[in-house]
């Protein structure tokens, strides 16, 4: 282990389970591939979980090992960011169903020695957040300071409240959700058949020969990617700008800047992300309905915590809009919990939680300073 | 020809051109596949040309012969209609790009004796404009009492204020824009990339074996066609509802209704249109910018004719917003033209122009009346 508090710590661990799933089966083992900043303080009051999304991974605050690049959320997470590594021992784990090391339909069945595929089971967010818990219960954290999370690891942070609610003292949710709605089910839906779509995807089974279906999973992220930006957002960025050739080409290469950063972000997606994973993580996402999970009443969920929470919205983020929140905080309010929230204004849609917001970096660091 | 001015004539006609195109290819020859209904009087001052949207058809008030289903509009067409085919001579023609019997991709390239494929020029939205005037002359109709199109039919429209000036009495424009953004071309470049992924794609190459790229053009209108609903629609259609078997599989069927219906939209598709022909128009569509045709400034397109126009968008259209109709009224207003703007409130997002709307009728019934 480095001392040096700006670097994670490349941490893998296999538990032997079983974890019992929302579908009926077990999982086992449950892997874990995950980072960890700072130090678990001696009375280990200090941990902080942050969740991450859909195409996430553990690697919050250190460089990823596929791309190289930064972690994908320094903006928050280090010392002296709100998130403070040198005040908390802040815990990133691979969702299971994911590709990073955590268990999923890439990483090994032990009842054929092969890559489970298609028959690893299905999962929802709670079976994520499930499996977190085993993860800290092997780490020796009992109660989590904080909970954080952003798009779907904001889901998680909800299902985290709703099923663990002794084991937190503070739910911060960032541009998230408490249900998929039938547009954001519709969008993953494209992306699954655009990869089900690819001769490459065989029923799951590519890993063998190494030919993944990219095609299918490329398409799949430029779908996606579409719905993280506002249409101002990319009318700023791009607008109807031409390449640097300066004139159509009246073909069918990319002539707008726009259609050349899609194909990047489709392509550079496929060398770091499993087409499997993505339909698993894609289905709990439209699998999740907190509400549903408590008898239709989203307030249920809540009745039994004693945490505090923070909501966060961004006004031009349209694949969970603000009204989502405020769904989110008029449950809480009807369990009587105290709850702050806020939207704030960006150019950048869904994509903005990611990105510079001296906002939300002060809406976070006040609201985890409160309880000191 | 039958005299009942219900049914719609099956009409093709192949002119020699050769059609000049903005990309500075010509075509010859110039096919087409139409429908017309009612009749031209004697001084020919009755013709109304209805423009098509990117996947429709000529078959405005007839049955479609692929599908056998009725004209797509026909609501608004016919007899008594507000487009009433006992009082104008209507004409319908399939777009230059597309496959129900105009040329495109699809059909055969003289200089081969095989299709075009990929070899079949890119085409803009003023060139299809161009083709349909050369129709009106093989007709004989040198002046229209109206030019009247939803979404891509619109774009047409104003081209056609823009390329024939003197040639229209009124433009009636509905659901549409003056230019493609940046999200426009963003969910068409995915839709793209979908059909060119496709292994069966080919290149364009595919018309020899019957092996289309049928998985690639249905993940293309899978995406297209969320953009064509709004959220309040879906949610109001589908919301969060499983199939029949009222509970979740816990595997990649389609659990949830609106997976489905948007299958189902996928796949029918590919029945009754070309992929080819879906790369060329969405292109045209991309590459529209009725501004940027006239200097940069959208009021100069429409300085030269003297047609009245009728400018209608839905609220909850975000494919095309009632931002983008406005400002085509800003331009005619700084034109200083005869123009009329109405925001209709619907759920149905873009799609509503094709629905069931007896306020889009009533407007349209009002404007073509006036000068009657």
């Amino acid at each position: 282990m480095t001392a040096d508090p700006r670097y994670g710590l490349h941490r893998h661990v296999s538990l032997p389970g079983p974890l019992a799933l929302d579908s009926g089966a077990a999982l086992t083992p449950v892997e874990f591939g995950y980072e960890t900043y700072g130090s678990l303080n001696t009375d280990k009051s200090n941990a902080i979980l942050i969740c991450h999304a859909l195409t996430g991974d553990q690697y919050v605050a250190s460089d990823h090992p596929l791309t190289g690049k930064p972690g994908w959320w320094t903006r928050m997470v280090g010392p002296g960011k709100p998130i403070d590594t040198e005040r908390y021992f802040v815990i990133c784990s691979n969702v299971i169903g994911s590709c990073l090391g955590s268990s999923g339909p890439s990483s090994i069945n032990p009842a054929t020695g092969r890559a489970w595929a298609m028959d690893f089971p299905v999962l929802t967010i709670r079976d994520m957040v499930r499996a977190q818990a085993m993860l800290l219960d092997h780490l020796g954290v009992e109660r989590l300071k904080a909970v954080v999370g952003g798009s779907m690891g904001g889901m998680q942070a909800l299902s985290w409240a709703a099923t663990f609610p002794d084991r937190i003292g503070a739910v911060v949710v960032i541009a998230s959700t408490a249900k998929h709605s039938a547009q954001n089910i519709a969008f993953h839906e494209v992306g699954r058949q655009a990869i089900m779509a690819d001769p490459n995807w065989r029923g799951g089974d590519y890993y063998g020969d190494g030919e993944a279906p990219a095609a299918g999973l490329a398409v799949a992220r430029m779908a996606a990617h579409i719905t993280y930006l506002s249409e101002a957002g990319l009318t700023e960025k791009f607008g109807r700008r031409l390449q640097e050739r300066d004139a159509k080409t009246f073909g069918f290469d990319a002539d707008f800047q726009v259609e050349s950063y899609l194909r990047h972000q489709g392509l550079s997606f496929t060398g770091r992300f499993d087409a499997n994973a993505y339909l698993y993580i894609t289905r709990a996402m439209d699998y999740f309905d907190l509400a549903e999970e408590h008898g239709g009443m989203l307030a249920n969920a809540f009745r039994a915590t004693d945490a505090r929470f923070c909501v966060v919205s961004f006004d031009t983020d349209w694949l969970y809009p603000t009204r989502e929140s405020r769904a989110v905080v008029r449950a809480l309010n009807a369990a009587a919990k105290h709850v702050s929230f806020v939207e704030l204004s960006s150019p950048f849609g869904h994509d903005a939680f990611l990105l510079e917001s001296p906002e939300l970096n002060a809406v976070v660091d006040g609201f985890l300073k409160v309880e000191g």
